[in-house]
């Protein structure tokens, strides 16, 4: 039986890569008198359930996922960690 | 002397809230062939550096900047972690 698996998954810019966004949003900051925050980057996070064989697969499924779809690899780093659901708790809405 | 805190911030809409990026994510990993994957749901990760007395104080501001800036709390969700910076790292760039 397959198991069911939740992902979270955490794109980010590559370091060389100019974040407007961030700029933008630690621009507003200042305005709104945080001086002490600096080094705003501004990436996304993905949430979502899979089934998988095994952790390997979905591993590697995560992979291919992110690189086709969730991840532009030219200007993007992604990381990700898998938690095994309880099978008495796939099927449930969080 | 103030401490620096690595901060890092996941936004993610309310269950209630429908999200229509995430469906198109969905569908489109549909077409790729990826029949296993579910209940996507797409937030947003925020990376920062902010100097502050303590933790508690810290806590404190990042609750005050994401409830102004960062989430939008009428459909977003928020939780951060906060890791301090040796003080030898403290300008470093990542």
């Amino acid at each position: 039986m397959n198991q069911q698996y939740q992902a979270r998954i955490y794109v980010t810019l590559r370091p060389s890569v100019l974040d407007p966004a961030g700029t933008a949003v630690q621009s507003g900051l200042k305005h709104l008198g945080y001086e002490n925050v600096e080094q705003i980057r501004i990436g996304k996070y993905i949430e979502l359930k899979l089934k998988a064989e095994n952790e390997l697969q979905a591993q590697e499924q995560l992979h291919k996922i992110c690189d086709q779809l969730l991840a532009n690899p030219v200007i993007e780093n992604y990381r990700f960690d898998l938690q095994i659901l309880e099978p008495n708790l796939v099927g449930l809405n969080p």
